[in-house]
């Protein structure tokens, strides 16, 4: 890995430089240069930070964090790095990024470090470049590959749920000394993110101040975007059998016997088990209940109860009292179970999808 | 990685040294540092730490470790490493710490390493600074990952148990050599720790004396949390299915054929041994029993004691004594089933819960 | 890692850089040599891309990536690179690759940097080696192993789907910088790939312009190949069981209780939704159905149709239409049955594997 | 990692090297420094060799490897490196490691290099340091977290198996120019190892000689310890499920039907299936039967017996030889079953346990 | 790591070096030193190669790699690396590996760099050393934990299969600039490999010619060795089990119902397809059968014919034919079943395990 970067990265193209900054805003620089060095309380550093992610590697809603392959771009103009472009015979020199901050200390500057705040793993670089262009432009990139913490993860709706994602970059120095803006026009998601599960997109950048590595107020941008879910898995895997059980169990109350209701609602109960157990794989241990949760737990407790009710009627049935039993039961299967299922769906779509 | 942190981490914001270290101490250490170096047993050189952990990226109870995204905070003041103001024309010299670590070889004082003594991972480090003020006082600050052990995990009143996690972050250095003393201001819990199955909180610092790495006793700053478990997991996926399951079996023993129950409480049986496996798959191979497996091992050995007692009522039956067995079976159902179970869990909760 | 390399990777053959560059052209950069540096708009450096692929470590289609052990060979000429030959008494130059980095960097010559636009995980480099000849060509040369983002595949034809796998070479300089061309000759897939699942074939490289890091177009030389399936594995494990399970299920309904023909199918109901999960665990959790998806849903909302159907049946026998029941029985055993199953099974064929 | 360790492991406590050398021996080694070098066969060097293990990580009996986070102490005294504390003003040098090596190196002395011979995985190296005092004592520690091979694994008496680990260091120099002696006061198991499953103990230091890297034989000191299992595990999730499932299938047998009792032992057949792959799924794939599969093994053929003896039984009542079959079938239940079950658990327990 | 292994490896025993090198072979060397260097087509470098495996950490079957803890030993003879002993004062200098190659670099000679062909992981060195006789004579010892591709896997004849291992060392230079020769003395399978389902043998080292990173025909020193599987896994959790569910069902068969037949021979069919399945999770998803597939695909479709024929048989004696349908039966279960199910055993023996 080493070899290799230093061997390849060391020259970064020069257009990797030719970013447009006003000749205004260059001159202001330059001016101010006389009086008092950058990155200081009274001369703060002004830098652009880009955040663009070209590929979604995972989604690991258990442990709530993502992996992303990603591009960062930073910017920013330092007059004490500028150089004189005759005397070199270029405009840009091209740097290995550890020579340009051997360079910018030997010189007394700063160089803007950040840290990814929601960094949750090591971070492997793919490649990282770094160019200065005679007035003191640089232009850092770097593609590199990382996990990232998402810990706004909330399920109350899953699978209807929408998530939001962040990639968070904070500057070591603090605000008073390093202020940070954001490129919008390198920043985004890719196209080919290579993500299946999730539907990501709404992405932006915002600006904020948050507590730094030094424990004072420092700059963070952050890269936010949202996240919900294909649902054809979940109709196929999960409410379409649902359905189509329970759909089966009711058409079964239809023939008379208590005893085989019985037996078939008590097979259905351990059917709900094993859907719980299944979509509890999928969910780290929350707290709460989730739509899906709440569902299956209730229709759970309503079989449960039908049981209890079965046998009832059946002791009606032994102790001679059959036609109450009976008018019972056709009320109750003509009316509670399918009743009670769909009361059920749609007390949890109410309370769980509706309201906010 | 390496080239990365090289260009970047070279710098870090002048205000990191910006703590406050009270005049008249800065003043002794100045005044002793004619007599003798700092860091031997005459002047031992005392050194803050802060430990605040950002994200609790795993906790893994069956291996008895957890990850952590952790940002340690190391102070000292150190009088060999004052430097001129004037003539460097700035307060503050920013340093690689590698860096540090030469220039204080150089001038022949030492850096106070430590080691983190519950580690148990490599460590990855997102980002790491440090910076020198004019009078001596030097800050490190370092943001990483890694896997701590917790071996303090005792499971017997699981899943109702609190566990205590560690940091301990141990001197190199002898405590005759080195003292550290703890930051509160910069330790703690962060606000997004990402975990969802652990309540974590009451983190304290606490300082005392263990055998280091060279053998003797060393100081140790450790950061001590504690968690206990959100129930809801639990009682959805363990307690509601069991006490249905339970429920249901007792309302089918209303049902007056032996042959029937026995199959009923034959898969009850089986479910409590899926059960069991299901449960131990979360835990460690435990050298004793958790208030769970204590109240799983006991149904289950009722439930087959009650496989036996339906097959001798049967016996009875069949040999003519059936009225004998009607009887005996009314005072099982209405009472030993129910009563028995309840026992069960009662005795659970005084002996593993409430016993401390 | 690094020592070892830094050992042995030194040097490499002489016949590394033993590669034919036409005189003619040689001839021409010589002369260019003296007007304007080569690696610019006005004299961009034409760069030969080969991308070898020896190894498939794995194909992950949940994750949508795939391993590979890859050799890329990087070839150039750039004059300012050239040496006297007679002075050092050698034709070819060993480079450490760092080494000759270092080497341009000095002469202010550019190395052309490449990224690997679909890397995921950290590249293992096993060896890498460069030459540089006398009229300067250079040849670099490396082996490694990486995990590359596949996010071509589409499953609607799964398991007949046939997916398209990436590797993707972009220059960090733009296109008016360096232009790339391939190396066809010391390209494509190897003979022992190592991957039992998927017959691999239909290599090619092509030569595009990209957005790169530096956000402009930059020059990409991929090489694209093709995987389809070994069937043998999913005809014996899915439809060789599906066919026999639905046979005998048909051969059952021969045997004329409605009674035995709804557990039969109801047992059917669950082997179905126990195959769902299993094939959803090979697959990400995708927006779409897949030809598999598609027979097995039907199949199952069929059996559970199937099922009502008996149950109507059955009503029918108990209220005294038996004759009806048999007749419309006859009719559906003899010709729904297995004509319902085929006419899913032909559909599927139609819409999934024959319309492109 | 390396800016860290760079950092803040350049300074080693002085203490480090304030171990207790005897007077007398520095003496002879001062002595016999002018006359021939250490570390030769006319002269070796004598190094000594501590383990501690602080934490076991994991032990993974099915790869047959462990991980621990051991801390290395190893010591030696080359007069050549002594230097007169006079001149340097300070009894004691501390070096980073790399450092020292240097040092040892620019004035042609060898440092006592070692391999762990049954190393597995990386070593992450979470600190070392080493110091030099004037008389030319070395020590140097080192706290790093490894896998290692653990061949000695039998499990013949799975599950109440004694295993052996060991911690295997060997030097890289032949006997002839090193040779080790183990230190055992900083030697063995660490207090909070971590391991719930297993009873470690029996820790031990033992030398020997084993051929090294360089074919030759060369020096090792190992570290051997033994660990058994806890057994309330095997208990609760094996024997115990095991226990009443056969107690209930006899007592089942007391209901006189034999076509009952066949769909029993036909259940209890494919529990035996369940819990042999259970079992299989925790060890490795052994070319011998463990204890545990003995029994199972011989339960499981003794239930496929039963099932034909009573096919056989139904036979003769069918064929009108009633009276015969009841009378087997009391022998036999009353008897062969529990006697039988008994046998299989009393002759493993002999031939597996109790014969060494 | 790193740190460690500069401080502990930069030395390596003298004893390294002391290979007997026959001295008229040096001789020739150092006449030739005077004619034309070594490593060229002229005078093409001899480098001996040896390969000891220590450990085999893992070997998986299904993604076709193993794991190997090896120590690769390199020597060769370049009379250009010799020096003059009276003025050095030693017979051998020891050189941490890097050195080496520098100082061969500088005096303008090659080392002979190979690369492990079939290497797929990262390779983890533990330990290298190398050390360098006054007559030129080298010794490179590394020891080193990597996975390697083993593309040789036939599962035609699994379990009963044995397997071919590769560890495959080439050159990166062309065989007419370095030529390789196997050093056998150093070479093959240690005695505690740590593999328990394998019984490794068969080690031998073999000299061949491929295509190497340069393009060109270069040397192979590669170590092969054999495995077969130690079959008492196989039989206790596949063959057993099966033997045995087979018999009992055969016992079953001479109970006369058809109706129970049916439900046996369909729970047998169930068992077949989670055989099926836990055996496909063993291995990779291959484009052919093996011999275990075979069976088991052969007696899934017997036993689903066998349903058929049952309900045929059924259909026969309600239709009031039952004597014709008795006789079929005995014909059919005294025979067909089991000289069924053996001739499919019989035909796959011959078939796949005798049939080359």
């Amino acid at each position: 890995m080493i070899l290799f970067r230093v061997l390849f990265l060391v020259f970064v193209t020069v257009a990797l430089a030719a970013t447009t900054v006003e000749p205004v805003v260059a001159q202001n620089i330059l001016d101010s240069r006389l009086d008092t060095p950058i990155g200081t309380p009274e001369n703060p550093l002004d830098v652009g930070i880009g955040i663009r992610i070209d590929q979604i590697t995972s989604v690991d809603q258990k442990a709530e964090n993502y992996g992303a392959v990603v591009v960062l771009r930073v910017e920013w103009t330092d007059p004490a790095l500028a150089f004189d472009r005759q005397e070199l015979g270029r405009d840009i020199r091209v740097f290995n990024p550890p020579a340009l901050a051997d360079h910018a200390a030997e010189i007394g500057t700063v160089v803007p470090a950040f840290v990814i705040h929601n960094q949750q793993s090591n971070k492997w670089i793919h490649e990282s470049a770094a160019s200065l262009r005679y007035d003191g432009r640089v232009l850092y990139v770097e593609k590199s590959s990382l996990t990232l913490q998402a810990p706004h993860f909330d399920f109350r709706k899953y699978p209807f749920d929408t998530q939001e994602f962040h990639f968070e970059v904070v500057s070591i120095f603090p605000s008073q000394y390093v202020s940070y803006h954001p490129i919008n026009e390198f920043s985004g998601l890719g196209d080919l993110l290579g993500e299946e599960e999730w539907i990501l997109d709404n992405a932006r950048l915002e600006t904020s101040q948050v507590t730094g590595l030094s424990g004072q107020d420092s700059d963070q941008v952050a890269l936010i975007f949202e996240g919900h879910r294909h649902l054809t898995y979940y109709v196929i895997r999960v409410f379409l059998p649902m359905l189509v059980l329970i759909s089966v169990g009711w058409a079964l109350f239809f023939l008379d016997e208590y005893r085989k209701r019985i037996e078939i609602a008590g097979g259905n109960l351990l059917v709900f088990v094993a859907f719980n157990w299944a979509i509890s794989a999928d969910l780290p241990k929350l707290g709460y209940l989730t739509f899906l949760d709440f569902v299956l737990q209730c229709m759970f407790l309503m079989t449960g109860a039908l049981i209890v009710f079965n046998v009832a009627l059946r002791r009606l049935k032994v102790s001679g009292r059959e036609s109450g039993a009976r008018k019972l039961d056709n009320y109750a299967v003509k009316w509670i179970y399918p009743l009670g299922y769909a009361a059920i769906v749609g007390y949890a779509v109410f309370a769980y999808l509706l309201v906010p």
